[in-house]
């Protein structure tokens, strides 16, 4: 349809002489190398795309056996969260008795990556919930949309002190930062800074804010 | 070293505990994990670039036959610089002139791709400068600082428009968008916007703004 339209037009403007046909002609053989270029890009996309679904796989395994040690680490994730400029942000007083009983921490690209992510945070049996493990994942549609989904948290009987904080700044709208809680069950944006960071800069290498808080006093000193 | 001094600061302060030992070694094991992903990420970054320099490879010949296409279309790249949003507004009265002459684009990646790429302007003999061909290069050090260089335009006398400009315009610092030309000599910045886009937006495919330009009238039934 719109190529005839472009067609007709060249020929009724300029009067259908053979330049113009020929231009026509040229132009839609650039639009042929064009769509030739598409195919080429795509199939690249698809190889790149196949070699971090190949490398997700191969780092999965070292991923488990770096949780089991983690775990044998008292406070890990509490700690590297409290030593990380922006996560110590968001961690309250009453965050930081929750993360007592985090025992993991993990990132879960969807197997096919492009379509999403999922953090899992595992908790001891704690006194605050009874969800055993909170979940809040980021799914991409095709069309590249995102929504954002988290578990319920099924907070004990006067234990959701997130609550507690909104009903005492009253009109003052409440700040995702005020607790990881709220952070955890904010599902209205999908550019989720912190999301990004637990996944890009916490989850590849936590040990190297665990680090920074055990010697603050050389902290020139890093190798990294 | 560091290791050295963190673990004899372990056993100092909480007096060589068997528990504190235990906990080092555990650290150290987290530590060898996290050095065992770092190579499985270095592996996957390689591959990546394998895959990006052979669709490179693959894209060049195409390219290649798009020039000469675009070579018979009259002024293809004037008119798709008109019709771009950004790069239109850098193209002055005198740089239409000038792209009048103008032959060819081509952008190349270097062939690593990772140190850089150029984007050079081939030119039809013309009243205004000597060279016969422009090129504006970045170039991306191993520790990722980036270098611009560019071909020193031999203006034809009383030909360069953009010192004119300069001299007009007296105390006011002068903005690249001021001309292509100064854009083009203008290397002081490593964030290039104008270069980012002729890259990114114009070089993948230039037709869509050569369109544009065609039939004003339904920009509303483009397919993209
Ligand atoms: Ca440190
Ligand atoms: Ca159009
Ligand atoms: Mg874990
Ligand atoms: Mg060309």
């Amino acid at each position: 349809m719109a190529d005839k339209g472009k067609k007709a037009k060249v020929e009724d403007e300029d009067g259908s002489e053979p330049r113009d046909s020929e231009l026509f002609l040229t132009i839609q053989k650039l639009q042929e190398v064009q769509d030739e270029l598409e195919k080429v890009n795509e199939e690249a996309s698809d190889k790149v795309l196949e070699v971090e679904q190949k490398y997700n796989k191969i780092r999965k395994p070292v991923y488990q056996k770096r949780s089991e040690i983690i775990q044998r680490i008292p406070d890990f994730w509490l700690t590297a969260f409290l030593s990380h400029p922006a996560l110590s942000e968001i961690l309250t007083d009453n965050d930081q008795k929750v993360f007592k009983f985090l025992q993991s921490l993990e990132v879960d690209e969807f197997p096919d990556i492009k379509s999403g992510y999922s953090i899992t945070f595992t908790f001891n049996s704690n006194p605050y919930f009874e969800n055993s493990s909170l979940a809040k994942s980021f799914h991409i549609s095709e069309e590249g949309t995102t929504t954002v989904k988290c578990s319920e948290i099924k907070w004990q009987h006067g234990m959701d002190f997130t609550n507690g904080v909104k009903h005492a700044v009253g009109t003052k709208r409440s700040l995702p930062e005020e607790s990881f809680f709220k952070w955890f069950v904010e599902t209205g944006w999908t550019q989720d800074e912190i999301a990004d960071i637990i996944r890009e800069d916490l989850w590849p290498n936590p040990l190297k804010y665990f680090h920074n808080d055990q010697d603050d006093e050389d902290d020139e000193d890093d190798d990294d």
